[in-house]
């Protein structure tokens, strides 16, 4: 058994987004690139090269069945058969990109790069195997039982998590942590429980499998990749860049229309967000997914960015993705009561929080389009890209923020 | 599968009391009874009448197999072939005598009556039967994943003492608590951990059945039903039974010799038995088990009882075996280092820690040879017997303890 058995395995916002890519912009070619935000864990240090090689290769050698095929045709939950024959016949002949790898002293340096529509796949499925063998590597320093005992800790603050939010009982939640998992078997363990324990508060997962496996709604829109290949597609000129931010939101309204438009608004900094989206738009779309920054105070500018428009907030809603846990999560909804709805993609807090620290990976765009790739977020320690060009986006999009919360690895 | 599958799943100490017992005393006529000592649980609110007997009748129809009698006819760690053929010979054929069960309101009445040599065996299994079935009966009320964590936390209960034991390596430990355990499964699991991470601690369990499973030391010498019978085999008269005491301490050393000469000491109060054992006794014998009272104060009664005969007491063991848990352990332990031998026979808090409050079941021999069986110990809470034969006792031992310590349920 390898980590990864099925296409499937992987964030549902991989197949919007390819959906979208493989119709209108398939050919781009992109490049994505293993970041590991830790400075003392050196991944090589616990990932055998060999072992990481079997598991990427493994990925590039299993289809999508046709048990899966049919459950991705019969997804409904955004629109009627979102998803076309033609797309589903690409999913099926998909073979993924070759992968980069190469040891530099204790670290590596993963990339892959090929077509946009291809190279997608590998974000999430990456993270989930280089998560686990990190976790592998640190399970198998421990005796049998300290193994147990980390499974025995994970299960007591789960519960803590399923008590607390059974209090409230008008806080929901969707399972967003695949790429950062303990392990797949924890996922596939975790989504049982709060499918019991939590059946109307846990809405969903972001895992297409584990949304299979349960009955549960796959829950996912789109990525900063969305605009910062946008950007690198569109030109070169300050204009262009500006103008692919709502480009994208365009395009993925044209796609989906109401039912997938919820909009990342944190690419270049919320501020330019909120000047770029027209009244329509705000008025059309669905919400918001708030993703950097400090979520208080996004929502209270989304709020006022509503009113402005004369757009009745409590109609729309904010998914907060942002390095939730418990505590985070009830002051948000506290704080937001009755003003706008609010949902929360509990990512990495969720699906491994067993007392080992999470290994703090990315897989994100390094170009595209033969042009460096850029995001600026509301929290310039999460900003990627190189110096210059970081310099010259936070002028192209009259970037004032300067938070930088440093992420807590 | 029923909770008893096989007659060694039974404390050890009822092969070595059952072997003189079948030697010396095999046809005395002997009634145990369970004793509920919470007031506040109910049995039959949680364990159905028809259940407890089909476990109960099982135990009767089981037989000790040709393994199991190659295991006890190899035990050499008291002495070589302590048991004899004739003695593994009537355990072969042995047929547990009839229990007697009776629904009276919300409690059970549960006796035993038979030849002591035949109706000895019941005493820990039926208490394991009780004991698991009620676990089993809370288990049932909780969704599956609280009963995950139900086990979680007796991971990390049971992680916390392994800790807490690794930081006093001269810290010694023998599993006293198949009686009480949460369910055999459990006791199974602990066992295997304990021989794993605590090899040099864990000296061995009571459990027969996992001793052999494990590799471990059977542990177990002798019970207050001893001492109890053999005052109701000797007669009614004062003298009779204050001379039973020593009569047991006599059969147990010609039977046993110096490897299973630890006594119990608190059948009738410790400072009787500090006076009725005599110098010779206090020389030979490895030491004493405390299974009641106060532990210092007895470890200290103890040492001076040893000085005053002029022997080292470091030379003696004493095994403390009441109501444990770490915290006293290493009270008694850090009291006693370098001053007496001192081990743990770690009962009901072992085997039976994840949350769930344990159920305060004993089965006490309630009469023998026609006569009213009673024991004092050092602590009233814990004396046996009809009110008017307890003061009698008290009397014939010329007992001056009054603590009466609540037990804690």
């Amino acid at each position: 058994m390898h980590i990864i058995e099925s296409i499937l395995d992987i964030d549902f916002y991989k197949f919007t987004m390819g959906n979208l890519v493989f119709q209108l912009y398939p050919d781009v070619e992109v490049t994505y690139a293993l970041t590991n935000r830790s400075k003392d864990i050196h991944l090589a240090d616990y990932i055998d090269e060999d072992e990481l090689r079997k598991e990427l290769d493994h990925v590039r050698e299993i289809s999508i069945n046709n048990t899966e095929l049919h459950y991705l045709r019969g997804t409904n939950e955004y629109e009627e058969r979102m998803f076309g024959e033609k797309y589903l016949q690409f999913l099926k002949d998909l073979k993924l990109p070759e992968y980069k790898l190469e040891r530099v002293g204790d670290d590596y340096d993963l990339t892959f790069t090929g077509r946009w529509s291809e190279a997608i796949y590998w974000e999430t499925i990456a993270l989930c195997i280089i998560s686990e063998l990190y976790t592998r590597s640190i399970m198998k320093r421990l005796s049998r039982f300290r193994q147990d005992c980390i499974y025995a800790e994970g299960k007591l603050r789960l519960q803590r998590k399923i008590d607390i939010l059974r209090e409230h009982p008008d806080i929901t939640i969707t399972d967003f942590g695949t790429r950062r998992r303990f392990s797949k078997d924890w996922q596939d363990y975790l989504t049982g429980v709060l499918s019991e324990e939590l059946p109307r508060q846990f809405l969903g997962t972001s895992n297409t499998y584990f949304a299979m496996k349960y009955g549960l709604v796959p829950v996912g829109t789109s990525a900063h990749e969305m605009f910062m290949v946008m950007a690198c597609i569109m030109g070169d000129r300050d204009e262009d860049i500006r103008a692919s931010h709502n480009k994208v939101l365009q395009d993925w309204w044209n796609m989906y229309g109401w039912g997938l438009s919820i909009a990342l608004a944190d690419t270049y900094g919320s501020d330019f967000f909120f000047q770029d989206m027209t009244y329509e738009q705000a008025r059309d779309w669905k919400g918001l997914r708030q993703d950097s920054g400090d979520p208080i105070e996004f929502g209270e500018k989304a709020i006022q960015f509503y009113k402005n428009y004369g757009i009745d907030p409590t109609t729309k809603m904010i998914i907060f993705s942002d390095g939730l846990d418990t505590e985070t999560i009830l002051k948000i909804a506290n704080h937001f009561r009755g003003r706008i709805k609010v949902t929360f993609g509990w990512g990495t807090n969720l699906t491994n929080d067993l007392g080992i620290r999470p290994l703090p990976i990315v897989i994100k765009v390094k170009e595209a389009n033969g042009r460096p790739a850029v995001k600026l977020t509301d929290n310039l320690a999460k900003a990627m890209g190189r110096p210059e060009d970081i310099e010259r986006f936070k002028r192209i999009f009259n970037y004032k923020g300067s938070t930088f919360k440093p992420l807590n690895y």
